[in-house]
């Protein structure tokens, strides 16, 4: 299976890097960059040992049976014709085909999106959640590493009727690495270390993108709160979700909605009781894990879940989705725990 | 002013050491400790430089005008009738007196109230809700970190009316200094830092305090969400309020209400439109920060306050009080701005 | 391949079990642990997703192909001539069988050797330095984390007699996660955070280990000045050495000294003229990365060696001489790169 | 007594607004820089909370007492002049007045020094070594941060001849901020965190001004090793130092010199014997801790000071400074404590 990268030098470009290496079907065979064309990928990060591999233009692309494309927003979309006809099957880490609607897209990306036609060909490539589709389809939109947090812990417990789909409240806490391999202020190592703030307050794109799919869960439009935080470390989301049960709800029932849904998935783990979830827990592995807890002081259930960004949040759940597209077992590449300590 | 400590070693206690340094009007007169008797304050924290007071062992309380105490909870309100008595004023940064029903304490902290008449004697320090009454009175329950940083959040827009006291959700993180200095598998660094979890989830004893003093504030009773997390790093508090507003308020108006509750307050500011508060603002320092959004989506403000836990959270506050019990300028000894970077 | 794991639940453990997990020909049929007998490995690890493995009293090893024995010194070297006689191999990640001569040991871990007749059968574990060896030999002593940095920069050099052995300095620093799972004061996460501090300054245990190695690789005796230093981090080791060249070799001829010695080797790697390393390009992997330079204004050469002190310096080194003792390919189980960032 | 700043936004130019805030006998008048001229000090530091100040263009500077300079180098020698001219006495934090000869402000700085003759007018500003000249002077260099804990540590026992000027190695650890505010590549967050490297290996610009003053203090020329390397954490210097001690000194007689030298200094402490300095010691404080040990199995003493790098190594030893020259006590606006935790 030849593999190709677009955008390899960023975060999510070079964590592909990083799990491709040990994949034992794939082979990379060209890896592509705007910015870092003509040198070798050692040259940007040299722990890459074995590496030679030379980066190339991104516009190059050879005949690869699937390419990653980890790119600023609108660039994918634009080529994807083009690759698609040339069958090259997509995954694309970006945001250009995960939202269905192109005016939500322009509303919230303030782009008018250059290939609109195309969004009805994507799935949504959140395996837990659409894994017989995404095995028959050439274009996989990738999803959001808050969407993938939140959707993993939400979307059970409202398919199931379990909790109302009217106040949800989603607190996100991400890793520094979430906002990408580009300096700028807000990244400095003194201004983030030992602090703590929230940004993007009610403005933060990753919120149509999990309105979409709670909306298709329940059959109807979901309208959330969702605040993403930055904390002082560099891998790792967590979500804490709060929203009302429906009627007389046991905690044990939430429970088992999840158990259910989640029986027989490798990657998706909820705790014994009492435990809480950790980012450490997932550490540079492409697991999740979720807790719960039904507080009947409020009627609300709180969930609680984790997932390392860069992993289940993007490049380990790009190729989990390979994996799917070309037959191979689901976990392939995808062997390894969460690092600890 | 003589001034006493009890509990010197621990973190609140050995910030209040550092800010008393400073402190124009009082001296240090005794240190007491159960666990570092008959030591130097220099053998225990090195960085103190001139200090070569001797700690002593708690039970020896001199003649001091005031007595701070900084123990574990239950300890506080057996010994404080017998200080009182002698006229030793008394700020407490324990749990003794901050509620006012017994069986609200033994319902939380699983322990019955050693002195449940004295309750009615406290006053709760936090000085922009209570500042006349701590004047008048000689013991005073400094209020928990994560209550500070809530309560100057939400009391001035629930006693407006302007947000409901039904569905708030308060979601709180932390740094690591809040478990205090006692060593435990959940503060070993290797476990802490690269990660971040929920703790306490519907359990923290910081709850019925946040609820009691909102329910003061409108005049009912009133439930919330409380969950706590730990952030990887030292100091800082940082709250995430979610609340319903009432029927056409704007985001302007919400705005006013902390203006004008505030002006003049030298500890609390509200940021400028667009400037989200960062714990680090108020690293070190008496400072808080406060910003809100109204998000007409869904109807909830999001509001968000930061505080250091040691400093506002607990010892700069309780020399504030300190301050207004003694008639002095409120900000002596706490004129510092935030550390930073 | 039959693997049984002794104090499997302190770091170097649980490293041990996140490593074997994805090892081809490793299986895990034995956790011993005297603090956590009778749990499952995942009620201490949670994040060990599928081990229901129950966790053994450490005294009864069944008859496994080969035991790593990760306890504190002294208990290896009692247990050592049982388990080898019942045809067990031996690696043992403790400090029993480094030192050669047993005053040595008891000079520096205050403790008389349990068993030095066993010594000579025992071979330093560094295959880098004695692969051959290794191959055929029942029991391993694994190098400690600061020799492995340490003697991999060095040795190249000295046996070429290109530095001279006089007057050696090696300045190391570790992330915390050396100090193991055992909690005190000086772990805690709030004193080691935004914080930096040499220890065991001129009394590090390593240092006779690191000694009696050189000495090795001279044929005489060496005496190094030897300061380890606590990073506020988790993971990862970097050792600056200086050491006088002798006469006239150029910078040129001290790498090409390097390049030789490490040419073919899977996990040494001396980086590009210019490049320095980072401990996070070793991060969570088996590999080691190496720099100098010569400073003609004062004779000396600047070495600098970086490893993840809990894989090359410990478990990752350990599974190493598995593979060779075992006839693998040295690399099984071990080819993951660094994670970045 | 008028103050201005020039390069006020910055990380040491913030530092001196933080300081000056609290310094009785200062009154801030004038903040100039290039960058952020016509916003106010509180647009780019919000936590300075009553700060109104406008920031000016750097070129308009009025007529202040003393005026303190943090730029880039080059630019504080060129507008020495004219200032001096107008009595304006000045403390630069840069590195134009440092180095004495302009041939190795040449060789190092990569610059044609663009007011030689001024030199000589210029004091080195480290009050322990010079504070009767600093008292004299209208111009005071300020050291760097690095020479800052490398001089205390050193030159009393060279001028005392307790130790050899050959082979001196210096083994420095600073934290990220002493980087400065600009972003790039190197001090993004995700790059720095869990992390730990060397850098500028031999060729740092502070081994001159080093070797300057060890030179001065012995009376010839003296030639070091100086590695620097980079923590992960924000504030903080500490050296570790290496020197052959002369003939028969005892440890004793090492401890003794430092005491005789430090006694009475407000600033400089040497910790009790087996307690070693730890750079949150002197956290956002002026404070020096130092600590030595002789090792007699090598014959080297090995020093550790520690500082912390934006006080002591910079803006506190420039108020320091400034009290000096203008005949206040020395511990003016200087004497908190480290912070703790």
């Amino acid at each position: 299976m030849k593999v190709g990268i677009l955008g390899a030098t960023g975060y999510t470009g070079q964590e592909l890097l990083r799990i491709l290496k040990t994949h034992s079907e794939a082979e990379i065979v060209y890896i592509g960059s705007s910015t870092s064309a003509d040198k070798k990928i050692a040259e940007i990060y040299p722990h890459l040992t074995d590496s030679n591999m030379l980066i190339l233009e991104k516009e190059e692309v050879p005949d690869v049976d699937v390419l990653f494309m980890a790119l600023p927003h609108g660039i994918a979309a634009s080529r994807a014709d083009e690759l698609l006809a040339r069958g090259i099957k997509i995954i694309d880490l970006g945001a250009d085909f995960r939202l269905q609607r192109p005016e939500i897209y322009e509303e919230w990306y303030k782009l008018n999106h250059p290939n609109p036609q195309i969004l009805n060909e994507a799935v949504y490539g959140l395996p837990e959640l659409y894994r017989e589709e995404i095995k028959d389809r050439s274009l996989i939109a990738n999803p959001g590493c808050y969407p993938t947090a939140s959707l993993l812990s939400l979307v059970p417990l409202l398919q199931a009727g379990l909790v109302q789909k009217e106040g949800i409240v989603i607190d996100a806490k991400s890793g520094v690495s979430g906002a990408g391999r580009g300096v700028n202020q807000a990244v400095h190592f003194a201004e983030v270390n030992e602090n703590f703030k929230a940004y993007a307050v009610g403005e933060h794109r990753h919120t149509p993108e999990i309105e979409q799919q709670l909306g298709l869960a329940v059959g109807s439009s979901v309208i959330i709160n969702f605040t993403p935080h930055l904390v002082p470390m560099t891998r790792g989301i967590l979500v804490t979700i709060y929203a009302d049960v429906n009627g007389k709800v046991s905690e044990k029932e939430l429970r088992s909605c999840w158990q259910d849904y989640y029986a027989g998935e490798p990657f998706v783990h909820l705790l014994p009781e009492g435990v809480w979830p950790q980012t450490k827990y997932s550490y540079g592995s492409n697991h999740a894990f979720l807790q719960l807890k039904y507080e009947p002081r409020t009627g609300k259930a709180v969930l609680v879940g984790v997932i390392d960004n860069l992993v289940k949040g993007a490049s380990g759940q790009a190729i989990q989705n390979m994996n799917l597209m070309f037959g191979l077992p689901e976990t392939t590449g995808l062997v390894t725990t969460g690092l600890w300590p």
